[in-house]
């Protein structure tokens, strides 16, 4: 396996450029900084870059966006600050309105896209980024960018639309060459946690297309963030069996649409997710709620590549035929109540779970005139709807 | 006409319950409020109600998001203020990583959604907010929900990626019955405007779909919030023709996926967009840049429709076969410097929109066994892309 899916990472061109911003970028802003620091102050004792921005035409795009060159520990605007002592990020998001699917809560799609978007701004407080996608300037220098190998998120409970959210993100080791990074996604209200995720990250030669060791320049630049922190826990990883032809499920003749690439010019993680989702079968759909997905990514998708999404399930636990009445949902959950006393929301949640799910395992396929091509194999869980919200007040 | 698409209105059973938030919600926020009342204070002294959420299986979900019942001034966590003499909003936003396309400027999809957002945190912070998708609670009395019938986006310049946008918004009389809703869309660190949007709205009956008059219990609620204030100035509405299969360019046998679906069950408003956009040929996507959108809306679009995207273009200016050489570039731009001084952003953008534009009359339609059922009409005008960095600089 020499290759994966870049749909993290960018291989632009950049430069840097000392300067300052202008004079609304100066004016102290409307927000108290959350450590107590002014966003003037922490301005005027930072030396900025301008974001090394490729616009159209590949010339870069000036005094815009301004990526700091030094840590930062609190953004206003993002509304994200340092935490963990000083190495791990945190930011408050509140669900849009058009993230949220047909029930008003939030689509994993669109988590995805959160965990994506913390990510980014971490390394952007951190004054490493050196370009648009997450690399540091060492990685640059040394014509590194980033791939992901492993995501896994697990969805105790979907945010609502309007519910104000944090999340938290850190960075650790992984083997020698590696890195992991965790979140951790809770309601800002009551501290409840919705969900966590963990991931796993190598470095690609750009060029080369192979994978590198860490640099030690990059080990020295990016070690000090590093901490032992597990979202989730796991000592040996699910491996996950590869799908053929037989699979129950399958939507072939997938395309990316130019919409669906993203600052890489390359189909976005996010998409994948989507076109795993959208083979499951509809009675799951209505009845079932997304818990847990695994994705191994195996190479990338180009703008040109055609796909094949297959789906098999692997039923578990006392639910039969994806359906399940009412009367064994009262029964489900007077047993959940009795087995854990009065369970709230995860809890709960966590005992259906036990008690009955349905799981898939899943291939993103690139059929070519010899063989397949294996993009991304995954793993969903699937748990009960139930109307958990009057538990949880 | 009698229907109009609903993509921005919900339908949805909704109750109100009195309540105050749990400890975290009253906490003192890490934010200083843009006027000088802090959180604690607006809290305080201000009811809250539980929002009318209906989660899975129908049911209302409490005690997550918080819809305010007076109104608010600021709101923190959404980064919005009330301007404009107490009637206006503005809300401050960065551009997220997943909402730029390849060349890390903001989708058209990207600025659409931002708008439907800060339309509803504008009502939102109003206190009017009677269920989720903008409805007023005597609109709610009166079985009414909104309905758009035509939207206006002028994009005079693509905000980047990381770029801090400000984002205001009003709303003023539309005719006897009607509202009119209007965006400016500014750099934050310069004040350029970026972008400039219009809409309007009426009232429907969502029993019988029939368009209504806006009840007096209606504009009572909400003409005090009205003013005279246009972001695009237009005596009189250009008419955008019909298509028919004759046109140059469509796309069938479009499907919506549950994804596309909104908290209403239909088909969003932004995924009509998309539709627009995948007609239009690949040599203007990649030469050109979408300057304007006008959207006519004609019916709603169910979730089993299947549609067909209609467009035929029509050039105007000095631009043939959407193709321009690099020397006229550099020829058109002379000439712009010369007629008009240096010309910045904006302004040279404007003037080679006057000078080189291509524009598409659109039709998205359901066809049914006997007749095609218009959804939406549309214009697009494109202007050439050129590296207007370094001239903004």
């Amino acid at each position: 396996m020499t290759t994966f899916s870049q749909s993290y990472v960018t291989c632009f061109k950049t430069s840097s450029l000392t300067r300052e911003g202008g004079d609304r970028w100066r004016r102290i802003c409307g927000f108290k900084m959350i450590n107590g620091a002014s966003a003037a102050m922490m301005r005027s004792r930072t030396t900025m870059s301008a974001a090394p921005m490729v616009g159209v035409n590949g010339k870069v795009a000036l005094e815009r966006a301004i990526i700091p060159t030094k840590k930062q520990f609190v953004d206003p605007f993002r509304q994200g600050v340092i935490i963990l002592d000083g190495v791990g990020y945190r930011q408050t998001v509140v669900v849009r309105s058009y993230e949220v699917g047909t029930d008003k809560t939030v689509t994993p799609q669109s988590i995805l896209n959160l965990l994506q978007e913390t990510a980014l701004n971490h390394v952007w407080m951190s004054g490493l980024l050196g370009d648009g996608f997450g690399a540091t300037h060492g990685m640059m220098k040394n014509n590194l960018i980033w791939v992901v190998s492993r995501m896994q998120v697990q969805l105790d409970q979907y945010p609502i639309w309007g519910e104000i959210l944090e999340i938290d993100t850190w960075v650790g080791a992984s083997g020698k060459n590696g890195m992991r990074r965790d979140w951790e996604i809770r309601s800002h209200t009551t501290g409840i946690v919705f969900a966590r995720a963990t991931s796993t990250w190598v470095m690609m030669n750009k060029k080369t297309r192979r994978l590198s060791k860490m640099p030690d320049e990059v080990r020295a630049e990016i070690s000090p963030w590093f901490i032992k922190k597990e979202a989730i826990k796991e000592d040996s990883p699910e491996k996950i069996g590869k799908l053929d032809d037989n699979a129950r499920y399958v939507n072939s003749g997938l395309q990316p649409k130019r919409s669906d690439l993203d600052m890489n010019c390359h189909v976005n993680n996010v998409k994948y997710v989507g076109w795993m989702l959208e083979v499951i079968p509809d009675e799951c759909l209505e009845n079932y709620q997304l818990s847990e997905i695994i994705l191994e990514y195996r190479r990338e998708c180009g703008s040109s590549d055609v796909v094949e999404s297959l789906c098999e399930p692997e039923q578990v636990g006392i639910i039969k035929d994806g359906v399940q009445d009412d009367e064994q949902d009262l029964d489900l959950m007077h047993r959940c109540s009795i087995g854990a006393g009065f369970i709230q929301g995860a809890g709960l949640l966590n005992c259906l779970m036990n008690e009955g799910t349905i799981r898939y395992t899943h291939l993103l396929q690139v059929k070519e005139e010899l063989k397949c091509q294996e993009i991304v194999r995954g793993k969903t869980t699937w748990r009960k709807r139930l109307n958990l919200y009057s538990f949880s007040g």
